[in-house]
């Protein structure tokens, strides 16, 4: 296999490299070079390189979703029936690839840039975890002038939330912090509820930081409007066929301090990661493609990771 | 005055004397003292000076609400219209004060044996802050022998959910510590959420622990039942009247470490102490008395404290 | 002990006495014949001999709401601390007495009366199971030239509800029977769903036939109104300190013949006769005292039955 | 029949005396006149008397409900079966009378004191039609110092929303006129919805101007609380026996004018005054004996006007 | 630029052109004439002269929907990449804007076909506004014989709901006019509530004149059936990218007469012309091209407008 | 025509081929014949024979869905405007039917594969009627290794339940029997309410056996997921021009027996076999091309039977 993709699959296994979006970036850009580098004179064997490649960086984390998303991109542009010739093969991988790249890149922008609109100057903003999506379009409309106040959730167990607290007071927008179970205390007051999301399922329902679904519970209670930033990447095409979103428990630690776990006895503690909103209580879904309803999730993943309605991953 | 009531209101007054339990107890008793030591030689001089006790005991924690109640107990029993001739009135005094003492006294008791008949073996219960009243009922069940499982929230910013982790732990109970915004995601395997509270108003709402209404909106969602375990002296018959239930809001350093509020500049920390949940998310409130719906609260109300629709205070 | 009073009581435990409103009357019948013919010579004598056989008249059916009802209707108004001495009391008994056994025989036609006042011509209306109290309001309404429609549920599995459908039409009455998974589709046509109770909780909870619940959360779906008709011997004082409503299994032979039993092998039979409707899906309760809210269900059980917040009951 | 009973009555039929509170007033002081100047010699004739004023006074207005309201609070308090001489009698009805007018005329006062002291400087407050009992809510936390701002729905068809604007800005508070059906769009931005009623049956709803339900619905919908300000003598005992609060319909000529109507051919004008909102919406009720949940309505009604659960008028 | 076009721009700024699908059709075919009288030589000079045709266009009503829409739809069938030679360009703009005009042309008659088919016999239906669209089903489904029955909201502040009476009543249609409030008190008769649109967002909201949403409202809370009728080129397109849909506010005068303004003092006159009916409240859009469910908005205007998830103007 | 096509068309007619899967096969096994043994010689004569032979089949079951689904799948992919010529069209026709016969046949293996995904060990599942899909997906994760228990619905009134729980029980599963309208009691402790359909509606709906929607309600309230298992060939494309799903109602003596039919005289039987499940009650949709919320069933419909918004069908 190519040196430069086994070099970067290496770095996904190993988390040097980390974070959706550069895993994301990274994985095209395997299988750029791997095009790009191939030494395969025929089309099957050009085509077996790429799908041998493509199977082994998925292979390297495998619960990953922006991963298999961005080999999804590049083959269902890059190799089709259609085409049975080697080099116009090695430039439409290539061209898949820069593409994804691109707008991988500027996906942060446009999602600043479209979500930003729907935001009014007055309006106040309840926010969860750390999402740099949707801090982006929080900050993206404080620069167009609008006069914004933020409360963000300080995230236990690892208070993600200050760094979005610090990060928009930075900024010179007003931000107030606030315990996770004061969000419906607040909610009343709110004019959205933003979060960034690590999954998005089939069927719109969102899986991000444990506390997003209470508080877009409480938003929907209070008729507060929900907005979930997310990269198209962030699109999960397995749920299609029935995976379920696995809930990690993280370890004791993060909740409380040994001394508070000696000291707890035999009580057990409990600390899933992620929780799962319905899609009935998300307005919209802020992507870099546009602005869409969450039960349009399935159709998007058709459109960009070209399901059709197959089951199949492209690498098979 | 009396020289016992006036240690008693002194030590109300410095918090030497604390929860709303024993302050209650201890403002019947400064008054079946002042009945008992009276040198009053008249009908109206008698009541003149029980009035005016009852008035500067009040007055030594104006906002606390089991204060009050348990003075409007003695005064409504113990001085009425019928009666004008001061010895029949001094004993009424004193019954009425050893009443409340010996009610207050085994409220804790009945409750726990009240609110455990509703849990079954096999029953997990959702639990916020320390309540004692909520925890009265889940030992009573364990020890009538029902196998029960525990989910205890940790109750930011302060942490009080450890505590009652542990006691319930320690009881032999299973018990599961979680982070508050968790509650929802449990909630579905939940038959109880079972709370305390600080307060109840005229209209059947809970104030109690920001937390509360959220987990008590995420059970409604879920058709969990919520019970809250609250004694009589409990329910805040200023309500009626109009007052609103006043919502403090604490110091920032329970929410953050001076460290972490140095570091997050200018962010306000907003520290709210209750929270109030709606009568229409609750099932059933657990008094001393008995089981009440929410929306007998002013009913119960009426029959404690004597409140019969006048809105005037017994003492003046 | 009183003969006639054995003789009852034996009638009551084989159930040769049977519906809650005939047993509730036997008992205050049994009563009023023990006040009656007592040879107690002094006050305490007589309260010990018409407790005792209270204690007895109970014990004969300890699950029936009825029947301690009516006792207690006696005893708190028969026996009461401000009176000592033997004849008045018996006085006092034996016209709780009658005043209770009237009023019993007057509840079927008051509640007609009350209820059929809500009923307008051209009223749609759905009923489960078959109670007396309800087919009463129908009857009436109709009676007063009310132009009715009823779709009757079947009421699996001994279907009741083709007595109440054939009562119904024998009036004159235009009916439909339905199956009881068909009460969503005709719902949006209907304008009331009329059912009768077994038994009512503190908290405004109707245990009523299974299907009940699922009937009225239909009903609240589409905005129709659900009228509870009760006999006030029906309200459950016991669950005020906590007795749940036990919800009684029946043998598989109400849902299967043997046969079909013996084709299914090892799957079980599950037959719960009662489901609890919450009192958020009730719009009145009609008694022969009035229409209440579901909510007053606590007040009226301590207006009724002398409840006032002690918990204990009278023959104690 | 007394004189000045007859000429009030008379001015009460003729509508000299109108408005649900003089009316009121009026019945309670030709009932303290009749039983001043009685010449009766015994107590049943003098209680003859009463009960026949009572019942022809009743009947010069047989659909309001303040009228017979007040007669039940004076015959309820001023006669009763302890007492069987004329004197005492007489004083006890007066005394009756004299009480009820104070309170009515207590009652603007102290529901506005009750009603303020839930508002927050910074409410903003929807209002429907034009109640006094409402306003002085409004007025009254206005002169507290309170800053609000007020959104007055014009209530079609005939404006009455204007008047309540028109008053509200001349105490100098900001008030916005909306149209009706504007209520949902501006409602977010509520944190109350503040509205008077005509009469209130005995489950606790509210029978007001057409489109108080429709603003309450969508109140609901977004958690802003609605205060309903309610006299005491707009509860509806009737409604306990069954009693519908009948729905008028008015002349289409409150609707279009005489041209349009012209134009609009064979259309039917439905034109209902009224509709039901249901206890469900309703977060408190202020009434000069304080502030209730709706569902404490029966339990009301049977305090001030001795329904006792017994259904018969006491002039009967 | 091209006479004719230009022409026709002219009508379209001077609103001499009114109506949404009147403005579509004439934009449709100033393209087509462009095309056709284009005397430009080579593909790219014809495609400039289109480019700069379409944007000219659009920009005579920035704010309008159906214009960008119709514009949109010839571009993207007109103008692709596959094609570079400038016959069979032209002949594809003519096709694409003829088929657009056509479609636009048989829009209401498909239309009302396609909703006349979910009414029965017997139905009622609620309408709001005047929308050529939702009459158009009614009269269909009339015509086909179905006996209908319609509640027509009068619609203030401008009273378009009495045309909508006088249109169908005029039909020989059983017509009601109401007043905007008291939808919700003749809800529980109705079957459906059909409404136009101004537009549709992306994630299936509908924008039209204001009470439609409070109607919406209690068409759900009573389960009423909400049935939206949309010719496709009300789809919103700019809303993918966050576009907020302005709601605009009239002047006071729509609202009140001078006399009443002047009357009304300091009291504003708020009066935004639309409101939003979340995707939630809404069963079916009909539109042309078949029945939708709202959240496949997103779905069609890709289909339609070839929107393909760029976010770029085919005019740019 | 072709004497297999009639053959086939012959036994869908007498209901000897029968089922919703077994007729679609049918229907293109026939195309797949007609194609193979056309004698046309040219492309205009091959395809008007395809076309004849489609809308004989279509005309045998006018009510089926499957049957014209089918013939669309094959015409939408065997016939199109860019082919002329007959040999490649006669090969696509074949394809197509091929491939729709293949998918067919795959999808129970496929919906049963998806769908168990979503299953963990102990969870608790409800079942109504009798569906292979539904079994399916249940089988599939009890074969997996996963411990359930299911909750089988008799389905009233021809206890198709039982045969459901007799399957279920014989693999080894444990199942527990329970009338229809017990649902709702046993939900609270349910995980899944897993059901087959007949027909699924352009906007999502669910058609299917009549309780199957009060069963999904009772679903909803309790935050219970509902799973629709639905082979594509259910969905419904007239939907899209507005058909409705007609419910039909079934004679008396599915309900009762002659015997009680005779005994309830003038009572008449109401047996609506179906009822609609809206689609804000579904989960998800698992069909045999992947999991998708019931909104997105427009979208499919477009996709497989190439519905691409004209609303014609492809015989005509």
């Amino acid at each position: 296999m190519n040196e430069h993709l086994m070099a970067i699959a290496q770095d996904i296994s190993t988390m040097k490299i980390r974070g959706a979006g550069r895993i994301a970036v990274a994985a095209a850009d395997a299988l750029r070079i791997t095009a790009l580098e191939s030494s395969a004179t025929t089309y099957d064997s050009f085509v077996g390189e790429i799908k041998t490649a493509s199977k082994y960086l998925v292979g390297m984390r495998p619960t990953a979703v922006s991963l298999p998303n961005a080999v999804r991109y590049v083959l269902w542009r890059g190799i089709n029936e259609d085409m049975t010739s080697i080099e116009p093969t090695r430039l439409a991988v290539i061209a898949a690839a820069e593409e994804f790249i691109s707008n991988a890149k500027d996906a942060l922008r446009l999602i600043g840039d479209f979500g930003a609109k729907r935001l009014l100057s007055g309006d106040k903003i309840l926010t969860v975890c750390n999402s740099n999506a949707a801090i982006e379009i929080i900050k993206h409309a404080h620069r167009d002038g609008k006069d914004l106040e933020v409360f963000a959730m300080e995230t236990r167990p690892r208070y993600q939330g200050r760094i979005t607290a610090k990060v928009l007071a930075e900024e010179g927008i007003k931000v107030n912090l606030i315990i996770d179970s004061a969000a419906r205390y607040f909610m009343r007051d709110m004019d959205h509820f933003i979060t960034g999301t690590d999954a998005i399922t089939a069927n719109g329902a969102v899986v991000n930081k444990i506390g997003t679904a209470m508080a877009a519970l409480a938003a929907h209670e209070a008729r507060v409007r929900v907005m979930v930033a997310a990269e198209t990447y962030k699109f999960h095409p397995e749920t299609i066929i029935g995976e379920l979103v696995e809930i990690e428990e993280r370890p004791y630690d993060e909740v409380v301090s040994d001394d508070a776990r000696e000291d707890l006895g035999p009580v057990s503690i409990r600390n899933p990661v992620f929780d799962i909103t319905p899609s009935e209580y998300i307005d919209v879904i802020v992507t870099e493609r546009g602005i869409i309803p969450p039960q349009a999730s399935f159709f998007l993943l058709t459109e960009l990771f070209g399901w059709r309605l197959t089951g199949r991953d492209p690498w098979e």
